[in-house]
């Protein structure tokens, strides 16, 4: 069965095969002059971020914790295919322990597989157990807990380590590890997949570029202290996003934001 | 300025000006023969029921728990044109113990008002100081608590009262209210503005029949536990929804799902 999906944003409406998934045309912007990155500090170059995430009509992303049945065949797809154009792919650890993933692209085009990236506060990376394939793909473990208090080397077999550098306040500095993932990685493209705190860091520090959002055509409920949004944190300040396209395969709508 | 909005879906797309919100031209399904109608018991008329929210990129239905600020004026203007359609506006008490609203329509049509009713388990309802205009439009409260567990009369002014006949069980039996509503208040269209718990209760026991879903392009933030979202309950059990439109006017888009 051919998928078939229609650009209905930006007009005039353009139906596609949905075979490989929606954006399978994509190109996303060279690297920027640094002057032209805006965090800080100014005029740092650093990879560029998209966010990929897939929500409910009520917002939630996930089912049981896990996000994987919330998507079509096309969304998986279309998640493949943004993975194809990036360097490295990022998770929290969260949403690896919560439930077995791959964090590969398609393989059907023998192309190389990104970086897999896994963001830890505490060291408890399940690599072996729960990242499909972790044998057949790089991967880098990014700590930004406090030196000394995770355990990180005890579960992350193969994988490298990379410390995130600290602010003067002690934090973990995301946008210098962006920094280095790009210098020492080659990472000049950043996908981004959850969860909610990961994105909420990246938004709120001015890190993310793009959110890529598929909105399921379904209603899930479920009680607030379950409720796992796109982004868990502290309110925003700038919450003003720009919408770029908007695509619809079988109910399920494909928006594209630009966050900066 | 005239404001625009473009209808993308169903294709063809069609630009539309806004000065009176979306849907101006909306055609509510007439009541349907009761046997069209799948609540419980089978075959009982009912109002037709839609919801109307607007809701973040995030999922957030509120911002500092007021929803009036996260729209633009086209969709303040697109929820009064909504009021208009229908015979009754109906929110939880606890929506409106959250902020001053209004819920009337556009009075320069100088159409007759909808008659506002609250839904209260506590029989706390501040009408007189948080419900604008409450002098000037019927205004019903609809309890839902145990007989004798609230004290409803003594803030709800002149506010008539209707009691939700309850289930064997004890629970309220909505779809009793709601036909109630019908046959001796002549609400055939029933419009609900939420919140999260009244939105559930309906949804969670087939007795709403269209979403009408405002998406702001804003990412809100915040942490999890003040996270309001479109529903709040149990999870769903069938959770599909079929996309009927999508209007976008300046980066908002404005969704309607069939959810029966």
């Amino acid at each position: 069965m051919t998928s078939k999906a229609t650009r209905l944003y930006p007009l005039p409406p353009r139906e596609i095969t949905a075979e490989g998934g929606i954006y399978e045309d994509l190109e996303l912007p060279p690297a920027l002059p640094p002057a032209r990155r805006g965090d800080s500090p100014p005029g740092s170059p650093r990879p560029y971020v998209i966010i990929n995430m897939v929500a409910s009509i009520d917002g939630r992303v996930a089912v049981g914790g896990k996000s994987s049945r919330l998507g079509s065949a096309v969304d998986r797809r279309t998640m493949r295919n943004l993975r194809s154009k990036a360097d490295a792919v990022m998770i929290g650890a969260g949403t690896l322990r919560s439930e077995r993933l791959s964090l590969d692209s398609d393989r059907t085009f023998g192309a190389a597989q990104p970086l897999a990236v896994i963001v830890t506060k505490t060291g408890d990376v399940p690599l072996e157990s729960n990242l499909i394939g972790h044998e057949r793909q790089r991967v880098l473990v990014l700590t930004t807990g406090v030196e000394g208090e995770n355990g990180t080397s005890r579960s992350c077999g193969e994988a490298r380590l990379l410390r995130a550098p600290t602010t003067p306040s002690g934090d973990a500095d995301l946008g210098s590890a962006l920094r280095i993932l790009q210098t020492e990685h080659a990472v000049d493209i950043l996908l981004v997949e959850g969860g909610p705190s990961l994105n909420h860091s990246l938004v709120s520090q001015n890190l993310a570029d793009e959110l890529f959002l598929t909105l399921a055509p379904k209603l899930l409920g479920g009680p607030q202290s379950a409720a796992l949004a796109l982004l868990e944190g502290s309110p925003l300040q700038s919450p003003r996003a720009e919408l770029v396209s908007v695509y619809l395969s079988d109910g399920e709508l494909y928006l594209r934001y630009r966050l900066r």
